[in-house]
């Protein structure tokens, strides 16, 4: 069920018209939380705060960028943009309930990854391992952290889809509300295919890294899956495909979404090494801390390996373990040293110059044409 | 995309109609999932083993029991049950995604209840644990166990919306299939309680039992939204919903659920304790072992503190550690001589008796209501 929201007619304006859409879904979801039993109402607020407190956007961005891309396809008219456009309502509400879905990947990665702070927060788990340890409960604390953690990232997946489709729990129908449109199966499928992927890139990189897959390929086949589908590609294709865009978009817009999608990653891979703790909310060097086998790390070791063993068995000794400020600046002047920074960042000029020339010559008008390719230089260019 | 499916005519015939839709799901969605890598893929086949290895499809019954009541009410036909008719398509297919919820469920309950057994194989994240260790791979394997079978059960809840919908994952649409019938907002309202509350539930269980809660009132406030509601309730009124069921029908479902649901819950508590590990599959006393916070030990509890204190310390001092089979048999001792083993038993005998007064008045017709009967006896007396 939905009430209309306000429509951004920008790219600009979609963070802000996300949040409206997801808070309407959170006041009817927590309440029905809340009747099992007021604490599992309050853990429903925990789950509302994660999504709403922070966050850039990124996914619902592309899907909505996705969507005006194909609305604009083919000589089409652009959209009807007012309030009571019913396609409108349906592409915010599908590309708000992308944010839901990466909370449960964010909560869930955050316990696999045993990390304890996200958006200079402490993560889910990490919040009610405190509150065991507050409350002198029995029992394991960082047990019960990730036990409680699971389950509100299983809550938060269920509710993606819940409101991709424009459901939400509860048994009452709220005055003025009109039933959901269903989703078109194209975009069921689409839907689909994202959660397999990325749950799929998040299996094979813990798999990976148990079994010490330090290879490029590895890295790139994990960003692929992990990150550029999942990120990029699939939302935009998400949106076109509601949008009812003509097939040859839907492969531009694919094209387009795995440039920047590994162009975001490899920027990822940056910032986690070299960024300013103060912007991206993560300890320094928190990369190699946590070991991800990241794309710059598997070049930084190649390069380094082929230019002198030792320096590698250096750079790998810093990979996987707390590290002082010291080994950390070391590491980063091997990844320097080796050429790994400079490699990535052509990389990643190389992707946006590709995804670029794609979005020129693909079948959309202005003003998203000009507007996505300026969302393009800042993910590709993004400091946080 | 749905292919015809054979249609179960008897509540018997449902289990296999299930495990046959579930294998065209996953003969769908496991290829997409080794199409990321191969190790996905096995990942995946590890989801479809673990579906299709076992379990008694009670929700499915449940839900598919709602569906022939709902056509059979007010005078209306039997539905048309050839493989052609789309209603009895959904019904199957929306009573077979169940399994993949369940799935989820037992998946991560298994992680956070630490249980090494499920249905006598190994717990999914201890196949993976011992995986890690088998393959010589690197850090903690237990961790590793537990971040794969996180990952395994998102994805079954991820499959379970897809395949609730008709949707599936992959971009190839099927010659000869034809689009999925997008399922009513009534449904998906109901689909959606349904979730939020067994998520609320087992937090709720959580919770209770790191604080300590063992009241007999925590116990049957987890019941009502862990089992009651979720494997019983739901399901019912799930099929119901779909079958566009009379509200008074909705609501005597709901009340036969609720108190089949109980019934049902308060046997699995016996047989936790009580139970023939070579029928259930768990070791013995495995509740008592767990920890577990059921309504049988509440009452127990309760009934030896009346007693004597120092009885009920005797009991508390068998839950929650490793049991020798003499320690085992003294808490079993203590819980009949108190008499909570009699008030369980005479409590699952007033609910079904309940449950068959509403069924036997609700508005349905024949063979469902004899039907549905039976099956209330059995899950009411099972022994495994």
């Amino acid at each position: 069920m939905t009430s209309a929201l306000p429509i951004p007619t920008t790219l600009d304006a979609v963070p802000a018209a996300v949040e409206a859409a997801l808070e309407v879904f959170f006041g009817r979801a927590v309440p029905v939380a809340a009747d099992v039993d007021p604490q599992v109402g309050e853990a429903g607020e925990v789950v509302r705060d994660f999504v709403l407190q922070g966050g850039k956007r990124v996914r619902p961005v592309f899907a909505y960028a996705g969507w005006l891309a194909g609305l604009s396809s083919s000589g089409r008219e652009l959209p009807a943009t007012g309030p009571d456009s019913p396609g409108a309502q349906d592409a915010l509400r599908v590309a708000a309930s992308l944010e839901l879905v990466q909370a449960c990947a964010l909560i869930h990665d955050d316990i696999i990854d045993r990390s304890d702070t996200r958006r200079g927060r402490p993560t889910v788990h990490r919040v009610f391992e405190r509150r065991h340890i507050d409350d002198g409960w029995a029992g394991d604390a960082a047990h019960h952290g990730a036990a409680a953690a699971i389950l509100l990232g299983d809550l938060a997946l269920a509710w993606a889809d819940d409101m991709v489709h424009g459901h939400h729990p509860g048994d009452a129908t709220v005055p003025g509300e009109t039933a959901p449109r269903p989703l078109p199966a194209s975009v069921g499928r689409v839907w689909s295919s994202m959660r397999t992927e990325v749950l799929g890139g998040q299996y094979l990189d813990i798999v990976n890294e148990a079994g010490g897959d330090e290879s490029v390929d590895a890295a790139y086949r994990v960003m692929r899956f992990k990150t550029a589908a999942y990120t990029v590609a699939r939302p935009l294709e998400l949106g076109a495909t509601l949008a009812s865009a003509p097939a040859s978009l839907i492969g531009d817009l694919r094209s387009i979404g795995h440039d920047l999608g590994v162009a975001f990653q490899l920027r990822d891979d940056l910032l986690g090494v070299f960024g300013d703790p103060d912007r991206t909310g993560k300890p320094s060097g928190d990369d190699l801390v946590a070991g991800k086998r990241t794309a710059l790390l598997a070049v930084g070791l190649a390069r380094a390996g082929e230019r002198d063993p030792a320096l590698a068995e250096r750079l790998r000794a810093a990979v996987g373990r707390p590290l002082t400020e010291d080994e950390v600046r070391t590491a980063r002047s091997i990844l320097t040293d080796v050429g790994a920074v400079d490699e990535i960042e052509t990389q990643i000029s190389g992707l946006l110059t590709s995804a670029l020339a794609t979005l020129g010559a693909a079948d959309m008008s202005e003003p998203v044409r000009t507007e996505l390719g300026a969302f393009a230089h800042r993910i590709a260019h993004r400091t946080t």
